[in-house]
């Protein structure tokens, strides 16, 4: 049976493409659900890849994926560095999260290198670009192979 | 004519009893409500048991339940750390609040240890596990008897 | 053709009025509002007024706008402090904004002199009561005629 | 056979109900130690009810009483913020405590808001007044309960 | 009979139009009294205009004005961020303050971002360049006509 | 009737003239006795002067002057930067206090730049060596005249 | 010869009697020059008494009297927490100083904790009114009683 | 012609697999040169592999690389936290860095929470084990091709 | 003629090898006199060897070891933190100090960090046991045989 | 045409030589300003050198010598530490300036670390004595040679 | 089989007796590994003594004496306040460890109260002398003793 | 008999010239080396210069120059901020030294700020770029003129 990776999305990434496209990039979100598409057809990983603005409705996804999922992508934008909530919701969802970061936040303001994320995720990857989604994608297959075997 | 008392809980209680058992018990946020409405009735006192993972929700309640509830019973969960907009919410509801964690938060991160709540709060309860709720309603029962002697 | 302004109120304003009337006063938002259309009749600008207690709401709107209004007069409340979701949302949205308090933060708790908003912000009126929409509005009514001159 | 409980209180608190009544109230300690025998009485518990001005006979009570009481009921007053005596004291006891106080701390000076006591007790009330020991002694009843089923 | 406004400008205004204009923009402080003087005449406040460099001179003033102007705009400059003495002086005057800045200090050094000056001001106005002493000359118009009423 | 004056010294100062001369002087705490017993004479008040190492002891000689004496002379030594306890005993004692050092403790170790006391006392005397007891029972003598006035 | 006593007085203090007479109460500048003039006769000291609010004038006077007075009574105001200049003119002065306050600088803002002057101080005397200044003046006396034996 | 990644590893990585398995794996330094070799082989890279304890030592492999390779894959271990020479011979040599972590440094001790890499990094990959090294490779492969595109 | 030591020992050691013995060991603080009796023996020392839980006691056998006692070997457990008063009777003694802790202070919570102990000591011994206390008094008695050389 | 520098003096440097000679030497201003002529006369530039204990004249002095001369020499004294009123006046003098110190002010006070001048000076020399003055002479000449060529 | 003891001495330890002798006294490094010969052959222990100027050698001697020796006796020197890859380097070892340092750290600048080493040793000994290198090594032999019965 | 300087330089400076010219100019080391000769021959001083990237390389050099030359012009690049080895060093080689950065480090990352060398070198010179190692070695030849005479 084909496992599933959920890959969600925070706040203001549906707005990717348009908004500091110096910072960002010019690919939209769309562009990068076609990523994960594709990099999940490679491994025969399903990709269920979503995007909100409220904080209630990633905390729901997390704990309904819980059980059902093999592993979920995060790119928690903003409230990597506010939401003990969201913490608190992978913590409840027994999940492996990757967390994904587009640009590099190492380069940015101070308040953003704090995360309440990181510890409680698997691992980090930042600063590669859109192309970030599809290794974290590499890097739960080898996982899932490595578990496996 | 019998008084209520608003029993509010916040993101990922509805979690509880399947999330990390060894920090929160076996008990589930029904098993919760069940003890808050015995011991509402021990008192005889209405209780109005709820839960969310949006924000925007819990304060739209607390707005709502001004003037018409005795007190509140709230267990802020992670935005006891983050949400000045809920504190701002129990000043603008003009309401006795008891915060209540089942945990003992003084255990665990230190950013778990600053609060906006407990200095608008009545006072705080935590660490005794569901059996705080229960401790909390009694408390409400209490100042009711000296409110009302 | 008339240009528009935004008004956004974030969380609690709606109890504006009943709410510490020692601090914000006895005027309610719908005072606000009147305020501010007849401000906008001044300037011959159309006034979009509204409220949420909801942060993915308050994005929306400004991911909305984008393009099609002239300027923002953001009344973020609770939101200033703990917000960097809405931050990006600004940044995002590519609009103007002009941050306004009703009260003088700066008289406040300790935690309410940071702000998120400000630095992304045109311009900051604070403590000048409910005429501070007013006169954001005139700020802006003022550059756009530095615009179009 | 009937099980003990300790309660113990720090410093200052033998002028309960003459020191500053406006945050403390009107009742004394004479008046805790009835409300504590009578809650003992309800649950069938030995109530062991003590104060001192004197860090060190505070720590020898807690030695004498290992493997003795049931629980301790701590009012620390001053020293909650800063003895670290008392905090080891504790840990030598073994015991279950309940850290009391009759104020709101979190709404008082800053350096009230440090606990040396709270993260090696079992929980925490604070801001219900002289009632904070009866729910106290009713959380330790519940917890016995709870251990002989 | 006409109310009077003290119109305070600190250090280095006198270079207005020199200095920085990518920051401050080309008007000069001539041109800063003129917007003031014009503002007035609009609400019928006579308006007195001032600059020094001298810590002293501008206390002085400060306490000459007690009990014989309407209010105070000030634009305190670097003295913002060091100056006690100032804070002292404005409480001495009893005078009503609305503190102005030219530029958005929020965007510039971290230590600009403390102020001696804005929690002793009835407001603040920053970052609407020089149109924002007009902004100030009509919040203080409104507030008395609020008094006159 | 003759008011008195309690004089009250805290730990290591039974070691007065013995111990770091270059610091405290030569004078021993019989020596501090005589000038505070002259001293007394001058202005006709009774003088008891004690000391003591115990914290507890400190305590309950400020509960048992409470209603009984004028005012207190303290020199809390150590335990100005360490007891919470005695600020509380200050507080219910409702007696004014004068806080004195016989050095001047801004010249020495950083951590002795924190008074628990300060705050709480009517006034400091530092510094002036162990004629700032003579000053203290002067300064007590020149309120007791005002409020004989 | 009769010895000479410098009383500074730093900015601000020209207003005392007017500026928050329930903080530094009615007596004017005026009284307190009296109340040092006599307290000076008393010791048979000549008393200079000088008030500024020029930084620089009050430099300029503790450089002059180095080497032509006994001692200076300082009360420094506002630049106690900012100025740098004026320890460095202490220093510059070779002059015992002693530090006053009218009011009990420990229980305001907290950046009125932090001063320059107090460790190149001999001492300092707080909280205790314009009786402070008498204290002072007492100090030098018994100093100078001590040197001159 | 076939483009190099220049691999380097810091201090105790030589240690790998016999170090602390349960935080880092059996794997040893051997086996991460094998799968970036592997990986290397996949997109046509020649692989450069190297190890080093002395900071000296990378600070020249960084400058000879200068112009020469096409990007590194660092991973600075302890170095990350302490070492401003290694940042510096990052800008000097002016090549690509991908900084790679075996294990998540999130969830260790804080002094490793700080980086003087990550922000003169394109980018960090770090708590997904050796298998980082692959998804670093694969990043480089993935930005040449947008290169030379 | 023999010289003597003095082994003082703070809070809670009274109950060692009860308490935490993951932490502290199985042997009692009779076994620590021993082990000191008979290391005195070695040296030709006589050995005093005292336990208290009161701050006041400790501070009054420090005062009376004053030139009577050839070195302290101190273990101040819980006071080491938090207690000025030590450090000043330390000071008043005049006697050499060698800090003794059992355990490894550094590997525990981050208030056991501070010491006001270890700066006035000659030097510290910690997390080699009980057998510090022998390698304390082994340090004395090197000392001693420097002196007497 | 011979070029002009600009040599200013901050606060109590008028007292060199006779102010704390075991840290700035014997050497008086006159001295200093005899080291800036000769030093001046063998590059061929005019010295116009002054000293002021007042802010403001200093902020004068830079803005009239905008345009005007080759740089300046700045000896900030305290006003280094305090007052960002002198550093607007270098941005708005849009001169070089190289700032001196005669003592190591590294070896000093903590608060003489910080420094508003360092960042909007070309180079800073310090420690050197009063032959800093001579090396910073130089080094305008250095840079104005590199100018004319 | 004799055991063997690893003693590592970092930098600047080669100048001892030379460097600063009121700090460290005027023994040489050959006369402390003279000490450590004989204190080993007082316990039948292979001393092994070494010293170096170069971090990544003493992590390789770390590295090889793996499995291989007792203990470690380890001077880090300054490199005890800033080389986490010595940390990481003992904790690859597997080693025991105690830290010596020959001054009383605690009594130098805070810079070097702060230690990467001593939470990942066994114990601490400090300010006892190069005879602390004889009490380590007598602290291993003890520990070997308990092992070896 | 000629006078021998040593001129050391640490980690990237052989990079210079190369390496972010805007911000280091285009000079390589072998430049800044003729400067130096050439300026020694003006002032009859050898010139010993030298360059490593190796920490344990330089803390060499200055143990061996001990006694033998007259002073250390010293440019510590990175290691200013992170070495406390080389500090100890310094102290270790009793020289003189004149630390020297060609860039005006106060005008770049906070952690560049703090300096482990400043306090304990002669004098800082930094910003004037390479012509700083010419004053550097003026002001030596300044220090020697004046202990020969």
């Amino acid at each position: 049976m084909t496992a599933t990776l959920l890959v969600l999305n925070g706040p203001n990434l549906n707005m990717l493409g348009t908004r500091q496209p110096e910072l960002y990039g010019h690919e939209t979100l769309a562009d990068v659900e076609s990523i994960c598409l594709r990099r999940g057809e490679v491994h025969d990983l399903a990709i269920d890849f979503r995007q909100t603005n409220h904080e209630g409705e990633l905390i729901g996804w997390l704990h309904q994926a819980r059980g059902k999922v093999a592993g979920v992508v995060l790119n928690p934008a903003a409230w990597t560095h506010t939401s003990v909530a969201i913490r608190d919701a992978i913590l409840a969802s027994e999940l492996p999260v990757i967390e994904v970061h587009i640009s590099n936040v190492h380069q940015r303001e101070a308040f953003r290198h704090r995360s309440y994320i990181s510890d409680v995720a698997v691992g980090v990857i930042c600063g590669l670009g859109t192309h970030g989604y599809a290794l974290a994608i590499d890097g739960f297959a080898h996982r899932l192979e490595g578990a496996s075997r």
